[in-house]
């Protein structure tokens, strides 16, 4: 049985090409809005998507996301312990139906536990298009088991990441531009100028998990973690169910927060996301955001950055005009399952 | 939080565009066949639909109109205390995947209730395609809260609304004919001839609902009541539990029909939809129909009026003899959830 | 209300034509991906589907069996007791999004049991597509109601059926070939050479299923057997609860094997598949499989005779190394849900 890579399967510097490339297509779109119903008609309309000056409707770059970190999965986090957290995670290109992914992860780090039962396995990975563009690039690091506790492997190699991208750094699609009456597409004549540093904004609703919805978006994305998928195994296990994959709680806050952000043109990266406390079926999960810079320039196009947080609905929930405080945090509250730090390039 | 409009923020003859036009493709036709399990060839069999004269595939109409439904929760019924009814649906033309559908809607009556807590909002809305053609147009009229009960609106306009299309004004989309060899694509040699004024069918099966299922579907509709969705908020609420989207009834019982219906061709409008008893997961819907009008023509192309009940399958049902009774009937049983009256286009 | 045929309702040598022809689109792929999650590359990524000699990315074979199953269950199974077995299933020539099944089956045995109270149907069925081409046939036997258990029919014609097709019988398609740098894109050197027969592979994983997600399946195949769909009517049967669609698992268990079957190119058919036992919500299903027989040829296109074995975790598992024992045994235990002995054209 396939059970993963060990520490020790790992080398400094080893590139590795995972398998199965992908094409996405209009049916893997459905299945998205299916999935968390997202509003932003930048991905569901073809008139809008095109006086946003893209060539045809973009899939959703979390969509492109999913299926290239599911690629990795089988190489990299199969026999993971816990995924650790993302770092400068850069869309560089809109993928459209009919475009082929391709990835391919080299491990830029290897940390050895002091335990000796485990370590830290960091990579960088890209996903390219069939044109061999690259369109998606993106840190993470993972703690996986040793297959031998007793023998050190020596590996003690952090690598610098990078904590946050800056304005000046986030891809834009060439052409990209606000269309002309934005406002009668998206119910909103927001632009980043109307935000405030520091504001935390309600997005409203809450969603009800369920597994047969997770499990439907993490085989779309041919992740294969067995902890997503496997009742009986995970009876076994601590959770004693089974957990769903962090990035179907990202889809589902940014679903939820069209309502806010309606003037979003691009997710053009991030800077971090941590699934703080596992979520699971039954769990209702609603969404705030805290706006955390803001950047405007003469072309009408801005930007916010924005940390996040998806919520487990609960009797003593985390009160909004707390979350603030929590965007550095080392730790989080037991309702917070994601703080997510990314770049929206908006009108 | 956006919380919808309260009853002081509609106005007479005033105009909504509503947000996130929406590009419909196979990718919708293929989760809208997962979700019902429709079986009419003309939805999903290219060169049948082509032989019925349709220049391609069209779209489910109730995919469309779903979709087109969905758009208008945000600004009609977000805050809506309950949807009371729908009158003069018409599907003016098919919609073929790659067509972008957009929607508006124009406040036509505007009624306070008594008590003055609730007041009752008509609104005509339109879909259109993005050559500018309508599509789809509906009336329909929704309870919404007041923001203040103590001062009254004086709002008492009731609108003039069509209670039944007659067979003459059905819309027929250009070109329709009935194929050659029909029932060797259906298994029916029926017609509108065969159907007698007041016969019941019994469609058989019979489908137990899923809280994944509707919540799948209304989200590919973009439709964000948080009803739908929110089981911790639902909790809180008389019902209990998430409600499901009414449509999906009336998808559900469509499908159904396919046993009794075989050689229908077009769904030209509905003239009422009554969402009598809430449906939650767990339920198991039957559909009957009652013939109620028949139309045939020379042409070979018929219509039939028909009365359709979603039934819940319970211990003491409604019997089949007693559905005539209910088709103009005030009040229904607690397991009729649905009752339906519109017009097939049939051969 | 349909039934379905009774016993006597069937004809020797009668030919039936299934209704609702089926279009099979990219929108029906995503879905099979999100229900199967299955990681064979030349379903799911044109540029490898190329080069392996496709003309673009053929859908995966199972898919158009499902469907095309689908379409005779209204004609050949609403009323049947049980599915008995399928023979000699055979994938002529890819499918492809675009194309269109038209489904028949002619009646090729009948016989009566002794009770008197069924018999045993055999149909041998054709799927061809809208160019007139076979791409697909299949044996398949059920036990049906009679409507007269008084009355004698006579039947007794048990035609003969293949038992297993030859390698030299294996449809393979028109250009098929072993990819350049084959191991890049499936991560899997592996060829037919590098198996052994009786060798015994774990697939690994372990799905469990959903009530949601097959009748999501069940539904985009257009199969309106009862059993599959109405809880409130299976809580009056023996099995108290809804029958999960036998090949729903032989899907889920192809999906698993593409970690021990990386380089296979084609399902070139199927011997024989038993639902040795029902599959309910809440099941986890493992698979293993026993290779059969191994056929090598000078051009590297190799082909796999396998026996696979999907499996409900339980407590008192069979063995993997009691599985060679039960490839052609009568009787088998409980855990086992499927053995399905197949072929796969493979590097």
């Amino acid at each position: 049985m396939t059970i993963g890579r060990f520490f020790e399967d790992f080398q400094l510097g080893e590139r590795i090409s995972h398998a199965t490339p992908r094409t996405l297509t209009e049916g893997d779109a459905a299945l998205y809005l299916a999935l968390y119903g997202s509003r932003y008609p930048q991905y569901c309309a073809a008139p809008y998507a095109i006086a946003c000056g893209f060539a045809r409707t973009p899939l959703d770059p979390l969509l492109v996301f999913h299926v290239a970190f599911g690629k990795t999965v089988p190489d990299i986090s199969l026999n993971a312990v816990a995924n650790l957290g993302y770092a400068d995670v850069r869309f560089l290109e809109p993928v459209f139906a009919g475009d082929t992914v391709f990835v391919d992860s080299k491990v830029i780090g290897l940390k050895e536990n002091s335990n000796g039962k485990t370590g830290v396995v960091y990579v960088q990975s890209h996903a390219q298009n069939q044109h061999g563009n690259p369109v998606l690039q993106w840190q993470r690091w993972v703690m996986v088991h040793k297959r031998d506790p007793q023998t050190p492997t020596g590996h003690q190699h952090v690598p610098k990441l990078k904590t946050a991208l800056t304005a000046a750094e986030l891809p834009v699609p060439n052409g990209l531009r606000v269309p002309d009456r934005q406002d009668h597409y998206t119910a909103s004549k927001k632009t980043a100028r109307d935000y405030q540093i520091g504001e935390v904004i309600n997005h409203g609703g809450g969603i009800t998990l369920g597994d047969s919805d997770h499990m439907l978006a993490t085989r779309l994305y041919q992740n294969n973690a067995r902890v997503h998928f496997d009742a009986a195994y995970m009876q076994q296990q601590p959770a004693g169910q089974r957990l769903i994959y962090g990035g179907h709680i990202m889809s589902l806050v940014q679903a939820l927060s069209y309502t806010g952000f309606e003037n979003a043109l691009w997710l053009a990266g991030f800077n971090s996301g941590v699934h703080a406390n596992p979520s699971f079926a039954g769990d209702t999960i609603c969404a705030h955001s805290v706006i955390r810079e803001i950047s405007v320039t003469d072309n009408g196009i801005g930007a916010l950055r924005i940390v996040s947080f998806g919520q487990k609905v609960a009797s003593n929930n985390t009160r909004p005009d707390q979350l603030f405080e929590l965007i550095d945090s080392q730790t989080l509250p037991a309702d917070i399952v994601l703080r997510w730090d990314y770049w929206l390039v908006t009108a």
